[in-house]
């Protein structure tokens, strides 16, 4: 058995009720054995038992807080959106940037035609991105690929990932994301494919998760009804991309299959805030794309308070909408655009996140859980939501493992 | 003499009036002698004497670009300014901060009590981050000391930070920033005060040009022109904070003194414009500032293109407006928000932003001029603008050495 004992920190152990702010303990513990947090707390109270044995570290008065966790990204993809950015600064409109090829269908083929080694190379260096800033859990959604055989090389790209670097990754399948080129005008039958693809996916152990696009511009709420019909049916939970453009009562229809999370969410009406209440969703909150689509509406913050909806903050790394990878910047974002304060926003990439991806194992410090741990080059919790550019990590530990 | 040779390299070179957008070159090569450039070019007209005895190096297809400049930064200061942010966000009021201590007079305080050393650790830390991203010449403005004493203090520091770090450091004296504590309601008073620092710190050799806040909440124009006069008669450029809040006409008067450069500028006017065109001066943009407090009017970009008045673009780095040490993330904002492509948003922390310092060595590669050098795992200069959070820097030279 192996123990490790870190002191001389102060520790946000984000615990869901705490008294503190942060759950914060000034001069605080944590003790470690075999991945796990055994003990963390005040040094005055650590049992002189946890300490015998163990291999000390001196935290040099870092913040300790748990691993960050970005629930809602779409880091596999293939190719370059970088030129249509510049298209559109230059004064092209979006119809003159999609009869150039650009938009997402430059991505799906991009995705479509990349060999996995190279998709695999392309998603890996976005991932040391996050990884540089203390991320030790990561969802990645597929959904460029909309073929079974493209969506199956996404998923296992995925997964590749969470073995080739130290963190856990968790798959959601996003077949329902975008109408791939060859369904043009027959969304119902892609839809029919996209329930089709469930099934073997599955089987081969690729899925974690199904999401789908609710939206005017996406897929229509009974269509998202059939993929979350589906998914229950090979037991996998379901979360969904919700209200980001317009009210279309996705969030309401997510939490009556007992949705993980709604995500987006600026026209999010009071009834889809009640339902998420009840069925126990997270709101995941997206303010990188907010930012880069420059909307104005933002999400009811209030009433996700009000109706004790939990809120996560994540990346959303995508190549149109929100091209990534800083989280520390998201916790920013949803300071200053969405007015949620730092304990939120780190609640929101900690606790709430893991949450979001079911995930009962982390997302706090706690005798049990996880020791995925991060050590932080900061006097006080809230400078991580207020520095704008900055990375003070010091270190980060997986399972008490340094990474 | 030492010569280095790069080759296997696109080079954006962001000449003036090159005919190629960044003034790139595909398949370029590059020759450094004695800490300048001697030559840059297509690779296939290489002149073979050049290629004689130099050291080589592959750049393996790396974008190389001019070491990148921050002309506009308040880097050195001491204390902590997230809690003030996590009040704000908790419901407090400006009064409310202000009572309790916060605000700039709070800088003011945490940076006049500091020690040299201290003040000078908390800064490098902040330098450091923006290293990191390839910045190789950058501006530190005094300010937060608000004494004679406190302002040499922050000068030399910032001296230091050049010495300590292989970058070029140009400091300004901005005594005009705020009105200390003990000058309160003798804002006239105060202005002498600068105005008989002014001598004192330019013979210590502290001050490489000199700017004032000229708005409504600080300086007039008639106290701004006092300053500036004092700098005239010293032979010391001048800046201006100018036209961030509301129209007082202080580009036009900064233009009256030919002034480096008029900053902010989301109130400009047209007569602002047509001055500056005139006088030279550069527009230099704070995207991060007009992001952090949340403003929505933005600088009038299309009447600074108009009258050709050259546009930079920086972080501002300040603890109470723009907590930011990422240049890159300002490229990203000053397209996002301001509209600025990807092309202007570079040649405002390149090309202008030498030229808002004053600098004619640098801000471009051409024969001649300073090798400061980045070289960066992107596909095309576009990708620095459009990431959110990523950092391609592969290496970075400054003056033909690896830093
Ligand atoms: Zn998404
Ligand atoms: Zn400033």
């Amino acid at each position: 058995m192996s123990r490790q004992l870190w002191v001389n920190a102060r520790i946000a152990t984000l615990q869901a009720g705490a008294e503190a702010p942060y759950g914060l303990v000034e001069d605080g513990a944590l003790v470690e054995e075999d991945g796990r947090i055994a003990w963390v707390g005040p040094r005055g109270d650590l049992p002189a038992a946890l300490r015998a044995g163990a291999v000390e570290h001196d935290a040099q008065d870092a913040l300790i807080t748990p691993g960050l966790i970005d629930c809602h990204t779409h880091l596999v993809w293939a190719g370059d959106r970088a030129g249509e950015f510049e298209a559109r600064l230059k004064g092209a409109s979006y119809e003159e940037i999609a009869r150039a090829g650009g938009g997402i269908v430059s991505t799906v083929k991009a995705t479509r035609a990349a060999s996995e080694e190279d998709l695999l190379a392309q998603s890996r260096r976005r991932l040391r991105d996050l990884l540089a800033e203390g991320v030790t859990t990561l969802e990645i959604k597929s959904g460029y690929g909309l073929s079974e055989e493209a969506e199956a090389k996404c998923l296992r790209v995925a997964r590749r990932l969470g073995e080739l670097e130290q963190l856990t990754v968790r798959t959601t399948f996003l077949g329902a994301h975008a109408l791939p080129p060859e369904f043009k005008d027959r969304s119902d039958d892609y839809v029919d494919a996209v329930c089709a693809m469930l099934p073997s996916l599955h089987a081969q152990g690729l899925v974690d998760a199904v999401d789908a696009f609710c939206e005017t511009i996406g897929f229509s709420a009974a269509q998202t009804r059939r993929v979350f019909d589906t998914a229950r049916q090979l037991g996998l939970p379901v979360k969904l991309h919700a209200e980001q453009l317009s009210d279309s009562g996705g969030a309401a229809l997510a939490a009556s299959f007992q949705a993980l999370s709604s995500d987006h969410l600026e026209w999010l009406s009071e009834d889809g805030a009640r339902a998420m209440a009840a069925a126990g969703s997270v709101a995941v909150l997206l303010p990188g794309a907010f930012y880069f689509l420059r909307e104005t509406r933002v999400p009811p913050v209030d009433l996700l308070r009000r109706h004790g909806v939990p809120i996560a903050v994540s990346t959303d790394c995508n190549p149109g909408t929100s091209p990534c990878t800083s989280l520390l910047l998201m916790l920013n974002m949803a300071c200053t655009l969405f007015r949620l304060t730092p304990e939120e926003a780190l609640a929101g990439v900690t606790r709430n996140a893991a949450r979001a991806l079911g995930l009962a194992d982390r997302g706090a410090l706690a005798p049990g859980l996880r020791a995925d741990l991060v050590l932080w080059d900061v006097q006080s919790p809230a400078q991580l939501a207020y520095a704008l550019g900055a990375n003070p990590v010091r270190s980060t530990y997986v399972q008490g493992r340094l990474r």
